[in-house]
């Protein structure tokens, strides 16, 4: 159960499958893309950081250097699926090492065989190093040629991002140095390549000095049935790791310094051991649960920064061109609790990411005449807010479409107190509080006491024209969620404060100062955290608005089958108009401050909104947070068929976009389904509890977490239903 | 007087060189970018008509594939400017035969010394095919190695356009083809190169199958003070010239066909000569205005289509990405009087131009609701209106600045129907106007009618809403230059259609079918003649626009000595609220329409507008008229201030934009100055005259034209001025 296997080769489904195998190491992500290129392909190497100014999204990770380019001539004939006859194709990602292996046997036009094996890795080991290795077996007597380069024509959906400055043949060694820079944020990246025959031998070996295709073609006797093995080794540095004067020295060092094949593999292989030792879940009785799951790990763990707190995790990872690389809340809700409770380490460095760019959050915030901290709803490289504004209408180029959540989705201020918090109580990080989460809280706090309006004639505060989470519903006033998790970040706050003068006064009294923590202030905040308008029915239904209750209800049920989400049928001012939800805010909050809410609560806001969602084409963030919600009030059933549809998400391209990239949040939303909804682990002042609820065919789950720094693994099992 | 020279090589002034070394037959021009590369250079070939789709812009000319790369070792060390030390560096574009030349002494970091010259022309004998050689001279004894390549992975400011398709050696020739399509449009494209040895004894050579950049490199023997030449020939097809199966075909028949550096080089000449024989204008007494006229000229004979009738010349011919390659009113008001009276052949491909995109005119009118052809202001390849309608504001990203040129700016119809009008009238080819140039008059007729308000109250007929061509005023009612255009254009239809009654009557009776040109239709045409609102002062001032005159009066000279452009003091707003234009509508109209007003008239006009108007950094469409409306009221000394200014217009890159491309309408006006100007040249029932008022320190004026077949040379000498 650690294999994802395609055995059709699908030109049709190639963005599908190019983003499914993908391989990363944390450093950087490279998509399945063919060694020898596709017409159609959408190859790219996404490496965390590296941002560059484009048209119309502000910035976009910039697609690196290729390091795969590897063609094979068999007496002559180039290797392509699109020629001559293929059989046996198979290509297989092993999630335990991060191995990608695609075989294939080959008939050249001309009738000459080949059996191709393609392997590649990034290795977790030393993750500035790219391995590939290509294996052939001909059936005939004559010369095979490899031709391996780098390539830095890359390029953004037609979009270049890098010029090239310069490359190089180290005589010593035979390596080739390929240096780019970004055009416009003028990062340089230097791609090492280097190519070992391990087995085979070499009649001829040339460098083909082509400006910014640096080429090594080298030519081995070919004999029927005798295989011949070529390794590519390749390095990348850029300037955001070592000095731009340096990047080709550290990348050809590397790639000098790769042990070879066997070892290399090895490094990797016990370096996967221990995140997955980690990380791994397991679940008898459901196969498609089980690989589906450790799928949604893997790409979380290859997209996860370990050695850098100064980049982020894109919605889409680094494995599409989607979202650009651009980071919102699905960090902060989705993806941190995986991090925060099996890898903190990752998790601080995500946090950090955040704290640096603080100075950024506070620009946004006094731009729109507000004090404190507001993070943007997109983020990149500086912390400026990176929302589109204006894109063009996709039926009428004339017309141009308002993203408005860039200017208004102000919620994620307080997800990313909420996460701060969330990861100091689980990891007891007093230090790091003190030094980074607790200014987090301080300052988002300020944020939301200056941004309540204060309405004297009602005498309560309100927030007005925001969007929440549901997107559907945009330039809404009191949004249910924005309002209580603006509360508990205030609420928080006060009592961040008191703690941080106990134990850590110094850095309390810099704060109060540097933050303006005056009486005065705090006074403000306790009235917005007293008055704030929190709108309920007498039975306890949240409104998820106000004036929610009266848009138009619609018979979801009516509408099946369907093949499109409701805004599509509805058009955006349509869906705007109903009560249909792309996603529940109600329960997304009840979700996450589950205590300030009674089970009766919760149960009657799940019998309220579930059926006013659009479940299955509405946000991909949905389905993870509906089960756990399903669990909590006891209907695991339920839980499952959300469990499941979001599982298999990018696996099946149940959206029909996973070419565009991995859905993030919500593969790493099935991780909080299964600890916290199937497993029901919880934590209090007393330490941690599960109440488990496994679906009825699981017969057992097993999972993994950190505690206050003290590994937890927990075996649920489900016992036998007693019998009628 | 036929040479450009350059001997400084300034990093700084590059886009501006590149831009004056422009070289080009018709078919493409390629900028005058370095064989060897250069860090920041703006290389480019554009091929007419090979446009491609891009954001915001709509459409651009395609940076082709690039013919140039060419660099050379000196036993190892690769030329570049940047290493090393120059000397005696000279570039000069020899604008007799369209051959550019480089000479520079370069000794590399070793103290080894080279002496190199490159020269390169697309030749105007054989359109697809350019021809590059390298001279190389050394001082020492060892290897010179040459690679030369094609480059697929061109691009227009990062936008790739190009995708690879396939490239080949040829194994009987050695010449090597490289295929590319367009990403959107699906423009197939082959380039093929060719090698020689023409001086020199090849150590090695080798192909370097490198896709998307294919490479030959070749070693020779290099003697101390022996010269080594090496030609690279290329010949370029595209698939809108012969079916995408057969351009590659086609392109390795003409790289093969290539007779040789001499012999083509005297075709080139021979076919050069032709050229100028038709065009040339010789001026005695005033070096600098002979050679920027030749210059200028130059730049048009280039761009000029002569085998083609589907493509147009952009604004900026195709020597920059300024404007993308959109072409405007700039080719029919100023271009073609140019090639009408010297060369009709290439004015009537670009009035074909028009006459084949009615189709699309007519669906622009059609889509505003009106009848009739209306072209767009800004046009491509498929004739729909290609100005963007909305562009970021350079100084906050989160706006965008409506252009509503595309819209309003209406006139463009009008001048087309006068350029075809003119065309007739100089050409007398009545075959051509019955079967197009009527159509274009007649259809842009029932625009003007159709497009016409009827003001019940006023009794009058307006045109509102619409920008005349001083473009500092946007959104008025009744501009003058578009009434009395529209009313021209109303005018000589109603002339036209008699016509081709007597002269083509089956023609008519189609035309009379498919315009539905009724009785009803053609009294309402007359109406509005009669009817059309044309405000004047009592003395005969026009007033540019209804409320012209109550607009701020500016006094200009105030202002002196100014950097900017009125509009960029005032900003958009504030110079649309002065009488400042950015070029007189006024004056513009009364040399188009010159019979329409007596002497006395024009004399009032231009004393009115010619104070108001920005002439040092408005419009650089304006010099070359203002100088002919001085002409024409007596002054011609103040004619030479405005001519000499439109004329040197890139040459000393006036206005700092000549990096983005030629000013082609500046170019082709300023032929204009000089022969209708200075020279006086007027037409009428019986023939041709002049009325010379040259400049007092020309000594003698030469030019040439062709009038209803008939070539004719006229020269105009300045009397010595009387002794006092």
């Amino acid at each position: 159960m650690w294999t994802i296997t395609e055995t059709d080769f699908a030109p049709r489904h190639r963005h599908h499958q190019e983003t499914i195998f993908t391989i990363g190491n944390g450093y950087l992500c490279t998509r399945g893309a063919f060694e020898e290129g596709d017409p159609n392909d959408r190859r790219a190497t996404f490496i965390h950081g590296v941002f560059d100014a484009a048209p119309i999204v502000v910035t976009e990770l910039a697609n690196a250097p290729d390091w795969l380019p590897l063609t094979v001539y068999a007496a002559g004939e180039r290797f392509s699926l699109h020629s001559g006859r293929t059989a046996d194709y198979a290509q297989t990602l092993d999630l335990r090492q991060g191995l990608l292996t695609r075989t294939v046997r080959w008939t050249a036009p001309s009738g000459r065989q080949l059996h191709l094996t393609f392997e590649r890795f990034a290795s977790l080991a030393e993750p500035h190093t790219l391995l590939l290795r290509c294996r052939v077996r001909p059936n005939f007597a004559g010369p095979i040629e490899f031709r391996a380069g780098l390539n830095g024509d890359t390029h953004n959906d037609g979009l270049l991002h890098w010029r090239h400055l310069e490359q190089r043949a180290d005589p010593a060694t035979g390596a080739v140095v390929l240096l780019n820079r970004t055009r416009s944020s003028g990062i340089d990246c230097a791609t090492a390549m280097r190519l070992v025959t391990a087995t085979g031998a070499e009649l001829s070996r040339q460098y083909w000095d082509v400006d910014n295709r640096p080429a090594l073609a080298v030519t081995v006797t070919g004999r029927p049935a005798e295989e011949i093995v070529l390794d590519k080794f390749v390095a990348v540095y850029t300037s955001r790791d070592v000095p731009a004067a340096e990047v080709a020295a550290h990348a050809l060092a590397a790639v000098v310094a790769v042990p070879g094949w066997d070892a290399a593999t090895a490094a990797n292989r016990a370096a996967w051991a221990v995140e997955w030792g980690r990380t791994d879940v397991e679940i008898d009785g459901d196969p498609e649960a089980q690989i589906a799951l450790r799928f949604n790990l893997f790409q979380m763990l290859i997209a996860a920064p370990r050695h850098d707190d100064r980049v982020n995790i894109g919605a889409k990872t680094l494995s599409g061109f989607g979202y650009r690389g651009h980071s919102f809340w699905d960090t902060e809700i989705f993806m941190l609790p995986l991090f925060t409770y099996t890898a903190p380490h990752i998790a601080r460095n995500l946090l950090n990411y955040r704290y640096r760019l603080l100075p950024a959050a506070r620009a946004k915030a006094a731009a729109n005449g507000f004090e404190g901290a507001q993070f943007p709803w997109e983020s990149a490289d500086t912390g400026e807010e990176v929302t589109p504004t204006w894109v063009p209408d996709s039926h009428d180029r004339t017309r141009l479409v308002r993203i408005w959540t860039g200017d208004i989705e102000i919620h994620i201020s307080a997800d990313i107190a909420y996460a701060a918090y969330q990861f100091w109580q689980a990891t007891g990080d007093d230090a790091w509080f003190a030094a980074q989460g607790a200014e987090l809280i301080l300052d988002t706090a300020r944020f939301w006491a200056s941004r309540a309006e204060w309405q004297a004639e009602a005498g309560r505060y309100e927030y007005n024209d925001v969007i929440g989470p549901d997107e559907y519903h945009d330039h809404v006033d009191n949004n249910v969620y924005t309002n209580h998790l603006a509360q508990w970040n205030l609420q928080t706050a006060q009592a961040v404060l008191p703690w941080l003068r106990a134990h850590a006064p110094e850095r309390a009294a810099e704060l109060t100062s540097s933050l303006d923590l005056t009486p005065t202030r705090l006074s403000h905040w306790q009235d917005v955290i007293d008055k704030i308008y929190l709108p309920a029915t007498p039975e306890g239904v949240l409104e998820q608005f106000e004036g929610y209750f009266q848009r138009t209800e619609v018979d979801l049920a009516a509408l099946e089958p369907r093949t499109k989400s409701v805004q599509e049928l509805f058009g955006i001012e349509g869906a705007n108009a109903t009560q249909v939800l792309k996603q529940p805010d109600v329960l997304m909050l009840q979700y996450l401050l589950r205590k300030h809410f009674s089970d009766e609560v919760v149960r009657r806001n799940y019998a309220y909104y579930t059926p006013r969602t659009d479940h299955t084409f509405g946000s991909s963030l949905g389905p993870a947070i509906q089960a756990i919600m399903a669990c909590e009030v006891g209907d695991p059933d339920e839980a499952y068929i959300h469990f499941i549809r979001g599982a298999r998400a990018d696996l099946r391209d149940v959206r029909g976009n996973a070419g565009d990239g991995i859905h993030g949040a919500s593969a790493a939303g099935t991780w909080q389904t299964v600890v916290f909804g199937f497993g029901g682990l919880t934590f209090d002042a007393h330490g941690w509890r599960t109440q488990p609820r496994l679906p009825r065919h699981w017969q057992r789950l097993t999972f993994r977490f950190i505690y206050h720094g003290q590994p937890v693994t927990v075996e649920l099992k489900n016992e036998p239903a007693p019998a009628d």
